[in-house]
């Protein structure tokens, strides 16, 4: 089941990604797939509502405007440094322990809105991340039974502003989270339809030119692992989104690096859940 | 005018608490103080509403729990090594620019819940701290501008524990995120009540013994620079929390370091807002 939302943004609706690419609207039934919908069985009433054929549900445009697939994470929780190539790029050595940091909720965006250059920002960089969606309050549960509250798979672009993230003095939050800096999409693919998240083809192009290239099972730490990590330290809620990394290739580990400038295209994508395009633009001042 | 929330966790009413320290329902008139109440006009209506003697709010127990004194920020900001003594106690100097970090919104609190430590956790740390309520949406603000986007102040305690802040490979938000670990209250304080953030005392103390004694007047960067400073990196909603920094007198900074226990009992207040305890104890592994 591949569940999408479409509208205006702030004002979107959601709906129901088709096998054949339709788009069938399902706000008559749902109000939203947010933390109440995850946290009050929301994904088994849906499931029978596309089992029964999504009945009094109409098909939407499909050149709507998506946003992101879950509306509001309470947190978008992300981990760095999750794959050898991407930690020796990085630089500082590959790490023993998963690291943390946090985006800010209001960077979420849909994954083909422009991502805004924000004024006296000169190293944009691209991550492509499988991100994870949770569907049940997690909190120090083990890394056995960590997929178990996972609601379904999404595609993030963690954008990172390089100079802001870490040029001025400490902790990267700072570079990652203006507005636009995490697309998120096209869908949520839920875990029954895509089961293993350790088998994944990850890739970035940027006007074309394919720069990243990875393969989930070559995180360090696994997507079960991470929940079960990430859950000792703080509860997570339904509908948070954790991002689990990004393979090498991104323009910092580059020699000269090579960062976004406005006009250029990233498209990203993740096998079995699809890709996304950004057109990166220019803030005003 | 002070605002509260009372009752149970998760279950919250907004209300007003007098100056004669009674509080009044205010239920029957707001849903809650939260980004929509902020970001629609709420605080002209309330004041409007205490200023008419609080029509048909009914008075409540005054030993009734509180809960934060907002709801749901969408995220809650923080600001490391803002007074100049505690960036000496916590080590690697000064900074030039405003050190950010994140909570998770979930480990916020009522200012007299119990604090519980964390399996696991044998470093727990206070900081009581100057809170800022954001007012309205802010992104890239002028720095003479940035009261105008404060609805008001509240007390917080940063608790944090140290080992996962800093020994298990890197960004803060690791050490600073379980559940309880961001109570708030006793009330905010809007703008109007109190017009001058930088000359207040703060103070904590722990079992009857004064471990923090502060000025804000003391921070190197103001509320007014940080709200400022912080829309340039990311979109303020109303409803948002900044937590400015705590001075000098932490369990890190002592020699040896004293840090909390099961049983302490930790006092925090502030001049003009009010005071909230909290007692530590043991969480289940």
């Amino acid at each position: 089941m591949k569940l999408i939302r479409h509208g205006e943004a702030g004002h979107e609706s959601p709906g129901i990604l088709r096998a054949d690419g339709s788009i069938v609207d399902a706000s008559d039934e749902f109000r939203e797939f947010d933390e109440g919908f995850f946290a009050c069985g929301g994904l088994a009433s849906l499931r029978a509502w596309v089992d029964a054929g999504c009945p009094g549900g109409s098909t939407v445009d499909s050149d709507v405007r998506l946003g992101p697939p879950v509306a509001r994470p309470s947190k978008l929780v992300c981990v760095g440094k999750n794959y050898v190539d991407h930690a020796k790029e990085f630089g500082g050595g590959v790490p023993d322990e998963p690291v943390l940091f946090m985006k800010a909720s209001t960077a979420c965006s849909g994954p083909f809105d422009e991502v805004v250059i924000p004024p006296g920002c000169d190293k944009l960089d691209y991550e492509v991340e499988l991100a994870l969606i949770v569907g049940r309050t997690a909190s120090r549960i083990a890394a056995s039974d960590g997929l178990d509250y996972v609601a379904g798979y999404t595609v993030m672009c963690d954008y990172s502003e390089r100079a802001w993230q870490k040029e001025h003095c400490g902790q990267w939050v700072k570079g990652k989270s203006a507005d636009t800096f995490a697309p998120l999409g096209p869908c949520m693919v839920t875990t029954d339809t895509l089961t293993d998240p350790q088998s994944l083809c990850l890739w970035t192009k940027v006007n074309g030119e394919k720069r990243q290239g990875g393969w989930s099972g070559n995180m360090m730490f696994s997507a079960a692992y991470l929940v079960s990590y990430i859950s000792r330290f703080m509860t997570l809620l339904p509908g948070d989104i954790i991002a689990t990394g990004t393979p090498a290739g991104v323009g910092m580990g580059m020699t000269p690096p090579r960062f976004l400038a406005p006009g250029d295209q990233v498209e990203l994508g993740i096998e079995g859940i699809g890709s996304m395009r950004q057109r990166i633009i220019s803030g005003s001042s």
